[in-house]
């Protein structure tokens, strides 16, 4: 770690060399208030203490401590890719202590590294399941073993802590994880990948951040050798972890959600930095594709439970939906990265959407329980799950607190101690707004350092006021983002007022401290309808408000949703503070055969205004049914 | 097998001691002409020999002369459940050989015979799998050792021989193999219950053949052990193999679908054989949900592609109709132990229905490929499966020759070869008809022997007359099924013409040789509507002719079946011949977002009759791409 640049400190999670835009890192954003500050005190006082409450009770910390003590094979726990989870965590911790600077969180995360130092190898191998007497040798199992993915997310953690903290033991660690994959992957050495893709992004960061070419060749090495069926056969088919077909030549994401949305940000990274337009132009109309025919309204992904897969084009069912909030963080991370790459809004629209809709749902409203999966339609009320102990991945009736696979919780933990990372850009002419949160954001532009706070109650409220508060002489532009979903949006600035479309809301001019720009984005809640080929949601209708999905939960229907059809004839009624809809109840009639010689009768005339709830924060008020697509009354 | 009762050889599958109906053998009817004759004639002459020809290919056969030579486990090859699919064609042979006396299958089968029987160890074990050096114990996995699974299809194979041709070597095996699990599983031994339900039907129903008591008892244990957590932990829950809940606390079929079903069947014998009317009116009512939430149009079952099981109910989706063929098998036999049991109508509906569209649905018309699973919405043409090796199993997009799991096309085999056994039951009072092919009907009424003829083309078309061919002195009633979606139908008797309503249109009389009876059924395609609460399958509709689903194939449509809304003013158009239907194919507008604020246009206005093709027939012209349920044009 030789070669520190100077903004290196800056807390990004991504930094290209070269692209449209350059992000603007999570230490000169602070968000002050409305949801995201929410989130990120939620995280700060629960999700992290409670991943690590969890993971020193079901002993995966535990496996680092057995390794030292030479209790391993016999005292693991956890499946193959458990050590992951710790490291997530570490990610999780090290960019909230870059934000918030906590004490007490800079002694835990360095309590952890004293745990998980002694276990690297002196050739730098790292990992708690492999290369011991009575354990499966080092890859042994590239299809099933997640070593290199476990790797991948050392790796990220260091990154983390290298642009919050600088170099320390910890990034030595990583450091010396690389190099052994770099030695043993490298030209002349295993021609192999990882069944699960993650070291690819992971090493690419890590070469931008180091100047080190060694890992993003490396990372160019494990990208190009994918596809060729190096992996041998499984069940689920080479699509499950994208070894069908060569990343360039794929046409859409298919297969396991997490594993293509992590390679696709690998591949980005990879195009970014080797100067490989052909490759990002297929990774962006592979993720364009995916986004027009196999994307949930909330942003989520993945259609099926088996394999936690992709489904084909237009298969979206509602009631199996997967959108595994892991799979959420992943298109976060993949739709910033062609953001920074190409400037195109639609991106930060799907980063806005995910974050809302996927990312927010998992964790219930004390911190302190998950979604793994996140259906869009409940039809049998919940159970209680396990408290007291790790519950099936996929059980997604009610949150629960542990997963025996339980990537979700960190994953969701270092997403919101990142977020400031999402909220702004620069470029060549000034500085862009992506997402809205009331807060400070600093940045360098051409002519010197720019701040500017952010007033807003986004997204209850559709006024967002941006004041400068710092500004070097000279004109800069300032981009606000309008949302696509957000036509008739008017801007403000210099007593002039506009109408702006989706895409950018530009001024350029000479600022002041002081200056005021406004944009106001019409915000009322709305009906959205579905693209007719996707048979799941025909004659159904979603109800939207900004960037939040909302749905109908019984609790408020006061019945089973499954009998419940919308009237749409005016606009869902938006009081400012509560979405309703004109519901009717339809009689439930069973029937011996549910097939028969006549449409299904009209429904009773008795309707009524049932207020929704917004989708993330469903399934806090005990178990329900929940749908977020209604049946249309006819 | 001291006591066979004189009855013993007619060729019934299914023999309970008591109930509504007592069931007609196979060996006293005669198919001669339609439908299922000519699938019994493709059975013949290609489904058999195809499942011979693969099952040595790939050394399932091979692995019981592996055995015998020594060479195992090294030279085992298939899953673990491979044997059971050599007793499933052996079963199937067994029938056949009765059916039609077929010397070279006698040959063959007596061949197969002499390869088993040394295998069988000295206290009646038998299978290639576990138990030898190098090998896992026996018994050391109920969970997924299949087991007690194998053993069940080797006693159903046996007792099938037992019915057709008598006591003979291969009997012996299948005896041995019973006293053995009843000496291991009985009273005082293994508390345990095998993963995949099979032994409980095949034990009864051993036990009904020889009477000994011993079987019925150890079929008994086996059921009421179920549903006490026995088995361990797997990832797809306790409700996969049915070990959450006791059988006769369970509201309705869940978990994997054959094995539900295989265990319903066997709770029907047991409750049957040992007067236990709780138990019986628990799985009358299960079974009755499953039919009215749970069941395709096709009569399949099984929603979910992971762990191959029932959703929950409504949850239909064509698209991931998991719907196995196997299932399908399974279905029929639930179905017609409870026609035997309570000889309600709507069981025999069930069977035909699932006759004509799953099990026939399965093979390619020249017997030699097969579908394993049976969606009824194909979205992506498909491409062309392995020809010389297995496939996956859930791989449905073509038929394929064999499977790597390939339980269905013996399953189907079995099915073909017993048809006959399906068509006719007695009672006290006399003769039901519940299955409608041309050919011979002989059975055994109160008053003495009877004899049918059966002239019809059903299901091409809805006459079916009955013949009097032998009958005592004395009046007796002959029964006709009027199927549940056939109101307006017709009976012809002495000259006198009434309408019948579904279930049985009976004729009690003295009958003379030569007397008819004429059952008219209106066929003519129609339309057919969903259960409002099946999301899925929202504005759309279907077309059935008589028993037989109707599905839109893009090879008649010219286009993708995704394009296609149907026009639903007058009946489909249907000549007796080909059915067609009004259909526009709407002009197929991709979006970068596949929701928005308006709702769908409106089709393009250019309607044209497109054919459709009876379900069971799809995917014989090459790949393409199909739907049962089409969009209804607004």
């Amino acid at each position: 770690m030789t070669t520190v640049p100077s903004e290196a400190l800056r807390g990004r999670p991504v930094a290209p060399s070269t692209g449209a835009l350059t992000p603007v890192g999570l230490t000169d954003v602070t968000i002050t208030g409305g949801f995201w500050a929410r989130m990120q005190e939620l995280n700060a006082t629960a999700i992290i203490d409670h991943a690590e409450h969890w993971m020193e009770k079901v002993g995966w910390i535990g496996n680092f401590d057995a390794a030292v003590e030479g209790r391993l094979p016999q005292d693991r726990r956890g499946r193959e890719f458990s050590d992951s989870d710790v490291y997530k965590l570490m990610e999780a911790m090290a960019w909230e202590i870059g934000r918030t600077g906590d004490a007490d969180l800079e002694h835990r995360f360095n309590d952890l590294v004293a745990r998980i130092q002694p276990v690297q190898e002196p050739d730098g191998y790292l990992n708690t399941m492999f290369g011991r007497p009575g354990q499966q040798p080092r890859y042994s199992d590239f299809e099933w073993g997640h070593e290199l993915y476990c790797f991948g997310h050392l790796i990220q953690a260091g990154v983390a802590r290298a642009r919050t903290h600088g170099h320390d033991t910890f990034v030595d660690i990583a450091l010396r994880a690389a190099d052994h994959v770099c030695d043993v992957f490298g030209p002349g050495g295993k021609e192999m990948v990882c069944g699960h893709p993650e070291i690819e992004t992971a090493l690419a960061e890590l070469g931008r951040h180091t100047g080190e070419r060694r890992y993003l060749d490396q990372a160019r090495l494990f990208l190009e050798r994918r596809g060729q069926g190096l992996l041998a056969e499984i069940d689920f088919g080479p699509e499950y972890f994208q070894d069908d077909v060569p990343v360039r030549e794929a046409e859409v994401l298919r297969g396991h959600a997490v594993r293509a949305l992590y390679l696709a940000s690998g591949a980005i990274d990879v195009a970014t930095e080797t100067g490989d337009p052909d490759l990002l132009e297929a990774v962006r109309a592979q993720v364009s594709r995916t986004v027009a025919s196999r994307t949930y309204l909330t942003g989520g992904m993945g259609a099926h439970h088996e394999g936690e897969s992709f489904g084909q084009d237009y298969e979206l069912p509602s009631d199996r939906a997967y959108s595994e909030t892991c799979a959420g963080v992943a298109a976060v991370q993949t739709a910033h990265r062609l953001l920074l790459a190409d400037g195109a809004a639609e991106h930060a629209d799907l980063v806005e959407r995910v974050l809302y809709n996927v990312v927010s749902a998992s964790p219930a409203e004390d911190g302190k329980a998950f979604y793994y999966t996140n259906t869009l339609h409940q039809r049998e009320p919940g159970t209680e799950p396990a408290q007291d102990e790790p519950s099936p991945r996929a059980a997604s009736s009610l949150r629960a607190p542990w997963f025996a696979v339980s990537c979700c919780p960190t994953n969701v933990a270092r997403t919101l101690s990142s977020l400031g990372a999402y909220v702004a850009t620069t470029d060549d002419d000034g500085l862009q707004l992506h997402q809205y949160a009331a807060g400070h954001v600093r940045a360098g532009v051409a002519g010197g350092e720019v701040e500017v706070d952010v007033e807003t109650r986004y997204p209850d409220d559709g006024l967002v006021r941006v004041r400068v508060a710092a500004t070097p002489p000279g004109p800069w532009t300032l981009s606000l983002r309008v949302p696509g979903w957000a036509p008739g949006a008017v801007l403000r600035s210099g007593g002039e007022e506009r109408d702006v479309a989706p895409g950018y809301a530009s001024v350029h001019r000479e600022w002041a401290v002081g200056d005021v720009v406004e944009l106001e984005i019409p915000l009322a809640a709305r009906w959205t309808w579905p693209h007719p080929e996707i048979d799941a949601l025909r004659g159904q209708v979603a109800v939207e408000r900004g960037p939040v999905v909302y749905c109908l939960e019984s609790v408020d229907l006061g019945a089973d949703v499954a009998a419940a059809e919308v009237v749409v004839r005016e606009a869902p009624h938006d009081d400012g503070t509560t979405v309703r809809v004109p519901v009717r109840v339809r009689e439930r009639v069973g029937a011996a055969w549910p097939y028969r010689a006549e449409p299904a009768d009209q429904a009773a005339d008795d309707v009524r205004d049932v207020a929704l709830v917004p989708y993330h924060r469903w399934a806090n008020r005990g178990p329900s049914t929940m749908r977020v697509w209604m049946p249309v009354a006819r």
